[in-house]
Order: structure tokens, then sequence, then C-alpha cells
């Protein structure tokens, strides 16, 4: 199956036109000022020199290519003079300061000259793949290719030192990320030996024994080094390396029909997402290396579940359509993309978290304790620019593309994986759906194509919907069979409902998600009072609907809570106050100060 | 009140007895055997040399000494001869290589011989004060006082250069105990100059500025420094440091009849039992720095509460009652007795716990992170020794003179704080208790006294009880008007019961502690098999007891355990298998291989 480019899609209406109206009018612009004031966009002039202060750092180079790469998706909806000139000045930086064999990068170039490729924990090799994606977007989006001829370049010499001469310190890149971005651009120039330089990568991936080797707090899963990749069962080490990998594979698979190399991306798939992923679609358990752990090891207020975690998942789950439409992957998709994704980003577009906790409790974070060390816990509000500020720019770019997660062809097939009120045009095809998805559950799609038949995704939270044609169902998709011009009518049934963790989730028990559709909602302590871990749903809680400001309904429902004791410990008795319990929907909270918040509830 | 004195005291049948005597066989035995061969005994020579293997450590001089005090104290139950040459020769080696100042330590008198009262975070009048209680302990049972004048002079030392010359880096003990060893010393030989010393400690404590800088990883509150101690509201910091300090700030506040320091006192008791104590009378909720944190924050699995510190928290309660009785102080030092301090040592008295979680999760805790380092989980079985082994010779000193904490007089009453089964004769009181508590609550006192009442604690879990004589009821003990030789009947009723936390108490929402009378119950994998923190009781559970392993009965009920699914999050519904659910006595805990545990159960 092949996706349609987010180029081809259009979104006009509904929550995700809003979110992409606040991207283009605020975050774009948020993000570049904070890059800006922090220096990272004047390191591309590799002008620093010793003694300075600001020294670029190891990842600047990722964190301007991902804001270019975001803005070169925002030009796709017009001209933007703005935008366009920040790019090419700093596609000039990047041009003038490359070195004769094409390499760049902002810090190896001012410091440590001599050290270039020999330290693989220094993400060198990740802001390649970063610049090169950047690279290919802007070139895809202007047809303008200076920026591209100039990371081919760096390509080359990356596949002349490390495949050809092997003369680079460590063999495979410490962050992933790379792979990927050699596939794409291998499509995008359709120099096959892109392509068989990512293969490289991902074949000798996990192979080197000096590469397991503890590198300083990190051990041999940190970078997915305990296995070649071909054997890997589960998901290991720091999230966003494992899952950008794991999208490299997946391109590389494809390519190559690499039945080894998919297999491990399937057992990969189910172990995160049966075994290792918050209902959030968030992963990483621990801020220790900010990793996976075991399976059902779920922790709720320590959880790491990094925003580009999140993003990241959904760019594998979206990946794994290329082997053929099973409803599970766009389910994922939609999990990331309401809840752990968007969590990432205030409602104005101005801030952001790079941890998405399922739990707040601030009375305990701050804890007095008798150490200067405290431990960890995630901060309470979201801010605009971290250290490491990786996801504000994953954000931008996630939202400008997220057109191309909606819609797949294949031979006889029209694929709808997402419901967004959007139209699509591509080679034969012609869609245009409307609905105010997930507001309600109505979906119109008006399709005009030579494909056979139309597969709608009937997401796994649905328990029962109604289509106005004949429909054959097959791994979660429903399959119609189409005229030529037909208008389909769709109805997805949306009721509240409770949702339970695994009995091995042991954080989880005794206690209930509350979701409507694919969008999880959580309690704020800013709406019901104190304690908002120790209130309980009744088990058979109706929930009334209400507008918010948070572009999709809040619910409104009775919770109980415990009458309050001045004991510590008391015979246990049935006495709660019943209050009006209202959830807002988990990627909206800590939009109105540092307050409590729970995902899970507890069930009286 | 006064207490009578553990030497007046013989602890004659049921669970304490049986306790006692493994305390006798196994425990001394064992605890001294690993101190030997770990040369904490060999260290008393002074012999070690720059070079040598085997460095007498900052406080093994405190470990030893604490075993010599438990090993005096089971002297009192007749000569032994064996444990009388140990003892022996441990004060043959003090006595000789003390310097001419009276000046004792086995670490800086062979190592940074120019350093002594240079550092205080490095427990140097810490051992001071275990050595005095080691030699006040020895004194009062055998007559013999070469150790006790040897630890006179090194008092009147410690006196000299703190208080006198104030040549010392530091002012006040960085590990408190000192306090309440001196405060000892006094009252074995009459010398108010000692007690001069405690109050001058405990007058200075938190007054100066400099001891409350951060040291190394340390803060203002680790040893207590943030407040003058009248002026402490709530208990801080390391929690053994707190407690033994709380000790000595009773004692000097009764011998001062000091309002303010007894106020602080009780500020502290009520602070820490009713908002940062464990239902085991555990206390330190962090591992970092093994401290109290803030007000109902108490984590199950990382719990710390350190045996030592349940420990000192029952020495406090104890000595709370010479300003009055009042039955909280009785209750506390019970709930500390029979849960969080016997849970530190295994059945058989061979093997101890440092840290006592409320929960264990194994499967979680050995965590396949990406990082070297790895989150902090406490061991989940017990072992002989540890490097800071200062638990396992604290159990066997408390275990030996536990007849201490039974009974009080004042002028015309003889109160019983505890019940157990046991004699008690001192100065106008003849007491003989018979009982099997808590294996049920029938209790016959007969007393032989001129004191013209008899007050029984009724403790504060007991709803229901029956005495057979006319009492009067005055802050939770009923007073019994007594005619010269009495027979008193009573029993408590013991139901099982559930009880459950304060809202505040996050960590435990929607669970309850199943408790019988003074003992707290758990659940573990051993018995009901996995998912344990899954298992839920009825709110309605009938309990049946049985014969254990344990000295005490099991409980047996009907638990409700979720099905077994496949996915992670599935549509909740209640699915539940009936299990039989075997609860066993939290002391007994891990007695039986690494397996889950719970103290908090979930409430169906």
């Amino acid at each position: 199956m092949k996706n349609i480019d987010f180029s081809d899609v259009n979104i006009t209406g509904g929550y995700w036109q809003k979110r992409q109206e606040i991207n283009r009018e605020t975050t774009v612009h948020a993000v570049y000022e904070r890059f800006r004031d922090t220096h990272r966009f004047a390191a591309l002039t590799c002008t620093w020199k010793e003694g300075d202060p600001d020294m670029p750092h190891i990842f600047w180079d990722s964190d301007v290519a991902k804001w270019i790469e975001g803005a070169a998706y925002i030009l796709k909806d017009g001209e933007n003079q703005e935008l366009t000139e920040i790019i090419e000045e700093a596609i000039d930086n990047i041009i003038q300061n490359s070195d004769e064999n094409g390499y760049f990068n902002s810090h190896f170039l001012v410091t440590r000259k001599n050290e270039r490729f020999t330290h693989r924990s220094q993400h060198e090799l990740y802001c390649a793949g970063h610049l090169i994606e950047a690279a290919v977007a802007y070139y895809n989006i202007t047809g303008r290719d200076r920026f591209l001829k100039a990371m081919c370049r760096y390509a080359d010499y990356i596949e002349k030192v490390f495949k050809e001469e092997k003369s680079a310190a460590f063999t495979t890149p410490g962050h992933p990320e790379l792979e990927l971005a050699l596939m794409r651009l291998y499509k995008a120039t359709g120099e096959k030996r892109y392509a068989e330089l990512a293969k490289y990568f991902i074949d000798e991936h996990g192979r080197h024994e000096k590469e397991k080797e503890p590198d300083g707090f990190a051990n041999e899963y940190y970078n997915q080094d305990d296995v070649p990749l071909r054997n890997r069962r589960t998901a290991e080490g720091h999230c966003v390396r494992a899952l950008y990998l794991l999208c490299g594979m997946a391109d590389v698979a494809e390519e190559y029909g690499d039945e080894a190399l998919k297999a491990a991306c399937e057992r990969c798939f189910d172990n995160i997402t049966q075994k290792r992923m918050y209902i959030t679609g968030g992963v990483g358990s621990t801020c220790l290396g900010e990793a996976f752990t075991v399976d059902y090891d779920l922790p709720n207020r320590t959880a790491y579940a990094e925003t580009c975690a999140a993003i990241s998942l959904a760019m594998f789950a979206g990946r794994m359509l290329k082997f053929g439409a099973s409803a599970k992957y766009g389910d994922i998709v939609e999990k990331a993309m309401y809840n752990g994704i968007m969590s990432g980003v205030s409602m104005d577009g101005r801030s952001f978290f790079y941890e998405n906790p399922l739990e707040v409790d601030p009375g305990f974070n701050d804890r007095n304790t008798s150490t200067v060390q405290k431990e960890h816990f995630s901060i309470t509000q979201r801010v605009e620019v971290f250290e490491c500020s990786c996801c504000p720019p994953n954000i931008l770019r996630f939202l400008a593309s997220i057109g191309g997660f909606l819609y797949g062809v294949d031979e006889d097939t029209l694929y709808v994986h997402q419901y967004m009120d959007s139209e699509a045009e591509t080679e034969g095809v012609k869609l245009k759906v409307k609905t105010v998805y997930p507001a309600d559950g109505k979906i119109v799609l008006s399709c005009k194509t030579s494909k056979q038949y139309l597969a709608l995704r009937i997401p796994a939270w649905c328990e029962n919907f109604h289509i106005n044609r004949e429909y054959e169902r097959k791994d979660g998709y429903a399959y119609i069979k189409l005229t030529g011009a037909d208008e389909i009518q769709m109805e997805l049934d949306m009721p509240v409902r409770l949702v339970r963790a695994n009995r091995r989730v042991h954080e989880n028990a005794g206690r209930v998600a509350v979701m409507r559709g694919p969008v999880v909602y959580c309690a704020e302590g800013v709406d019901n009072g104190p304690d908002v871990r120790s209130i309980a749903l009744d088990r058979s809680s109706r929930f009334e609907l209400a507008d918010s400001e948070f572009l999709l309904p809040v619910l409104r429902t009775v919770g109980y809570r415990p009458r309050e004791t001045e004991q510590l410990y008391v015979k246990d008795s049935e006495t709660y106050e019943k209050i009006p319990l209202t959830l807002i929907p988990y990627y909206a909270f800590a939009n109105r100060g540092t307050t409590e918040m729970s995902v899970w509830i507890l069930k009286k």
C-alpha cells in the first residue's frame, strides 16, 4: 500500500484544521524565536570560537533541521516570505560552512575538530539524518534543490567513511534516525545507494561487540545494541531511538522485501502496543535512559512518555501500513495523535511538554527531603523551550504533515485510515470527507475514483457502527464496492466508555480510564478539588457532554470522594461525598496552572 | 510516670517468649558471627595499619556496641560464659586502646589521626553514644563497672572538647544518639553534668548557620538543622537521626521540666503518627536521605521504613509516657513492635531487612532499563549482614529488653501499656499477666500492690472490650480501683477489620489494610498466585483464622482476581475469578522466597 502524501491532502475543518492553524500562526514562530534566542540558528554560521559563550550543542542542528522541515510543510499552504527567508538563510549557512567533503555539523566544525565521527553517543549521524529530512522536505514542497544536493554530498561522505573506508570509530548510529532519512533521500532522488546505506546500517546494528559495552551511564539496550535487528523480539532502550530505528527497519524491509526484518518490526509493534504502551500512546516507563522497561511496567506519575516517542510511534505505525491494511496500525496512530502527542503542546501552541505523565500530584513532587538530590518527577507546566528541545519542532512538523496519515491506495482499493474533514487528490483518486469527528461519529465520504473498493478503518474501540452501503470486513476495515462516483455515509457509535488495563499492570488495578472514541479523558484538581486520586466513579456512571475551551467536549458525571478525616488510618466505611466530576481530554491537561491530574480513575 | 525496667520483668509465654528465645538462641550468635567475620570485633584492637585490608569503618563501633548492649540484656536471663567472654574481650580492647583522654574510636585511632572531631557527618559522636549505652547496659545487668568508668572518661572528654573548650570543628552531633546515651549515663551514675551535656547539645542543635549548609548530598533537614529544636513543628530529615534526637529531647524535657521542649516532642509525635507513618509503624518515605518527606506521602513499594526507624519510633513513644499516660503512645509502641520492627528479622532469627516496604513487586524491580543506574527498590529477601548493619543488633537489643515497654508506675497507679504473658516485680508491685494475646484478646492480670489503681490501656483499634470490674476511662486507659490483691479479667474483642488510609494518602486510595488487633496482614504471591495488587476483597468479606508457621494465625477469605486477558486495554467489565485468599502477618513476609507482597488490598 502506498500512502497518499500529505501534500495531496488538505485538512478543511474540525479539530485538526484548528490545530494546524495554531501550528501555522503561532507554533512555527514561537519555536523559531526560542531557537533564535538560544543561538541555535546562529550556530549554523560556524563562527563560534573557544572562549565564546553559547557553544553550539551537539544536537542543535537537529532542532533547527526539524524546524526547517516543519516550516517547509507549512509553505505547502501558501507562500510565506518570512519563513522562506529564515529557511534560505539557514541553508546559506549550512552550505557555506559545509566542508569540502560535504560534512556539516555546527558543533564539530567549531570545536573538537579532530574528533569527527569518533563519539557514537554524540548525535552526529542523528543531526545528519534530520538535516537530510529537512532538505528532502524543502525540495518536495518548493522544488528548490540546493539544500538537497548539499545533503546528498553529505550522505555520500557518510557512505564513504562508514561503509567504504570504515574509517569512523564506530559502525552504526548511536541515536538512530539517519536510516529513515536515507530512505527518504532515496525516494526523493531515486539514488538506490542511499537505500543501500540505510540497509547497511540496519544490517550492522547490534552486531558489534564494542558497541554493546557500557558507555557512560548507557548499557547495551540504550542504543538497541543488544541483538542484531532481525533477531529483535522486544522493544528495548531509549524509546525515540528504538522507534526511529524501527521506522528505518520498516522502510528497508518494504524496499527490499526483507521478510525477516518485517517480522522483527511486527514483533516489536505487538510488544510495544500490547505490553509496553500507555493508554495515551505514550511510551517510555522510566526517565532512566528515557526507556522501555519490562512488560506491563507502566507507572503513571513517573511515566516518561516523551512527546517525540509518541510521535515516532505514530510514524512507525503509519509505516507498518505499507505491508498491508490492518486496523491495528491506524488505531495506534489515532491513539497517539489524539492523546500522547497533542498533550505535548499547550492549547495556545506556544509551550511544550517533553514528558507526558498520566498522573500529576504536585503536593508530593516537590519533596522536602533531606538530600540535595530529588526524585524525578516531570515538570507540571509546559515551557517554551528546553535545553534538549527536540519535542517542540517535532510537534511542528508532525502537525503540519498530519494529512499524510489519512489515506492509502493500492492497486484496487482506496483506504481511509483516519477520519478528518479533508480533501485529497492524487492519481485516479478524488476524495472529500465531511465530519466533525471525533466531536461526533458522523462521517460523509464523497469519492471519484477508478479504484474498485473503498476501505474504511473501523476503530477497535468502536462496538457499533453503521454504513449506508454493503460492506465486507477484513482485518478491521470495511470494504465497500465502488461505482466510480460515490457518496458514503458512515456513523461510528461513540458512547463514553470505561476501559481497564490488563491485570498485570499493577499500577492501574481497581481503576478505569474514561474514553470517548479515541480520546482519553482525565480529571484535574482545578475542576474537581483535592485528592483526585481518591475520587471514585460509580461503575454505572452516566456522562454528559459539554462544550469546552479545549476544541472537543468535556464530560460531566458524579464522583465520590471519601469524606475528610483527621486520622491517618481509620476503620473502613463507605462514607463518600457526592461531587460533580468533570473530565477533560487528556491532551488538554495542565493548561490552567499546576494542579492534580489523573487519567486512571478509581472505581467504586 | 516511671517505667518498670525490663530487668524487673520476665516474659513467660506467648509470641514474645518465643521471639525472645530465638533472639537468645540464634540471633545473638548469628549477628556476632557475621560481625566477627566482617572484622568489626577485630577493629577494636586498633592494630589496623595503612595498606591493610578491611579498614575499620566509621560506624563499626556502633554495631559492636549495640551487639554488646543486646548481649548484656540477654545475660539477665542467666549466666552465659560464651557471651560474657566476647563482651569482656571487647571491653579489654576498648579500654586498652582508649587514648589518655578517654577517647575511643576504632577508625580515627588508626587512620586520619589528626582529623578527630573534624567531620560532623562521620558518626564519631554516634559511636560514642552507642558505646556509652553498651557500658550502661553491661553495668546495670552485671554490676561490673570498668567499661562504665571508661565511658565516663570518654564523656568527660567530649564535655571538655565540645562544651568547655569548644575546640571541635562542629557543635552538635551530625547523627544524634549521644544525647539519649548521656541521659542514660546520668541515670546510671547520678552525675548531673552528663544530663547537662545532653541538654547543651539539644540547646545548640539547629542554631549554627554553618551546620545548615549543604554537606555533600545532605541539606539542612538531613541532620535536623533546619530549626532550633524547641521550634520544631514537623519531623524532618533522616528518620533514625530525627527519632533518636526526639528520644534525647524527651529525656531532657522530663529531667528539666522543659515545657517548650516537651511541646516540640508532642508536635513531632503527632506529625509523625498522624501524617507521616506507615500503618506498620514504619517511617521514612524515601531512600533519598532515608528520610521523612511531606505529609501523607507514603509510597508502598519504595517505602524505606528502616527497621531502626521503627525501633526508634517505639523508643520515642515509650519515652513520651513519662509525661503521663495517654494510650496513643502505647498504641504506637504496639503498632511498631508487631509490624514494622518484627518484619526486620526472619522467623528463624538469622537474617534481616534494613528496609521494610509495604509492597513487593519483584517482576518490576529488576528492570531491564537502558542505563547502568537502576531505580531504587529494596531487596526482596533478608540477609545476614549489611555493609551498614545497624538494624540487626538493634533488633537484638530491642527484643532482649522489650519487657521495659510493658509497665509503668506513678504515685498511686500501676499502668499496663502492653499485654504480654509476663511477671513483673518492683518496689511495692507484684504483677502476673496470663494471656496468649494477640492470638486472642483474653488477658488475666493478678496483682499485689499498694497502688490504688490499675490502669489498662484500651487500644485505639478496640471497639468493644469487657473487664470484670468497674472502671473509669481516661485518655484511653481503663482505671480500676484496687483492693491490695486483685485478679482482673479483661477481654479485648479482636475481629478482623478493614482499615483505610486518610484520603490524602493517594497511594492507598481504593485499598484497605486487613488488621486483627495490632497485627497488620499482607497478601503474598506464594499463597495467592500472580498479580496480588490486582486481587480485590469484597467489602463484606468474612475471614477465618488458621494456625500457621508464623506464631500468630493467618487469615483465609475469598478474593477476586480479574480474569486474564491478552489485550493491554479492554472495555471494563466485572469479570473476576473467585480465589481462596490467604493473608499472613506482615512481619512474616518474605520468609518463603522472593514473591509479590501487598499490605494494601484492593476493595471491590
